[in-house]
């Protein structure tokens, strides 16, 4: 694949698009099999995902903050707050960076 | 999410960067943990993929090709043949409705 392994912003996007996609497919009344099939793929993204850090902070979060598999509603917003919540990470982080280029005047 | 849920053809794009992205990160020498999550992970692609056609077509060739999990070698290779499988079976596709349309006169 070109390009191929990507950097750690196009795959967040490219992942963020199938999960998001994944949620919005997911039924409305999911069966015992359905929800444990989401439980496990969203674990196994905490593990696979090829961003060491990235996916130790999210195998984290999936611990305090597991996935609200009742429905497709339920789901699909539990996924934008855990995208949220990482987002807010990723600012924090950029803002920590700024502070210490300013106090070091770089 | 933009343009949520995205079509077959973004989302295939998408999928398959994160899929080869995976690959090209797995081990050289994986754990059997290891091997089983990344056996568990294209399972559950082909429970969850939000394309219905696709994920039973993909489901069917994971039966009949399961994943090369020996190495970080072996797994690439085999996941661009599963790739390149499905490339030819659209392209076939895409024949057969050409086809369809010079016999019909379209
Ligand atoms: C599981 C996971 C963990 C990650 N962990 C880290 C990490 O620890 N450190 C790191 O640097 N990067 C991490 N990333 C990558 C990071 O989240 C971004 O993907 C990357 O920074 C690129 O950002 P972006 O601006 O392209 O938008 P992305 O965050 O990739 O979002 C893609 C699109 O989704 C839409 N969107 C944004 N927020 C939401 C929301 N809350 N709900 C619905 N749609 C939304 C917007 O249209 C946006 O353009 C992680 C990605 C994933 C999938
Ligand atoms: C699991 C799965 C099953 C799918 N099943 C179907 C289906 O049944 N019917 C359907 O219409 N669509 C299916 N799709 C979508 C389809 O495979 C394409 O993603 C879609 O048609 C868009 O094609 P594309 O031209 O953007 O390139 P894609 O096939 O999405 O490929 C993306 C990029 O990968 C690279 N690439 C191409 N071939 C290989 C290869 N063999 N090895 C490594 N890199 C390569 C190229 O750079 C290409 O631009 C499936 C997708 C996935 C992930």
């Amino acid at each position: 694949m070109e390009n191929c392994p990507l950097d750690k912003a196009k795959l967040g996007f490219h992942t963020w698009s199938l999960l998001h996609t994944i949620a919005a497919y997911y039924p409305d009344e999911p069966t015992p099999q359905q929800r444990k099939d989401i439980n496990d793929f969203f674990t196994l993204i905490g593990r696979l995902y090829p961003c060491e850090t990235c996916a130790r902070d999210f195998t984290k979060l999936l611990a305090s903050r597991p996935p609200e598999n009742d429905s497709q509603k339920s789901l699909s917003e539990w996924l934008c707050r855990i995208h949220n919540h990482i987002n807010q990470k990723l600012v924090a982080k950029n803002y920590e960076q700024k502070y210490w280029q300013v106090s070091l005047k770089i």
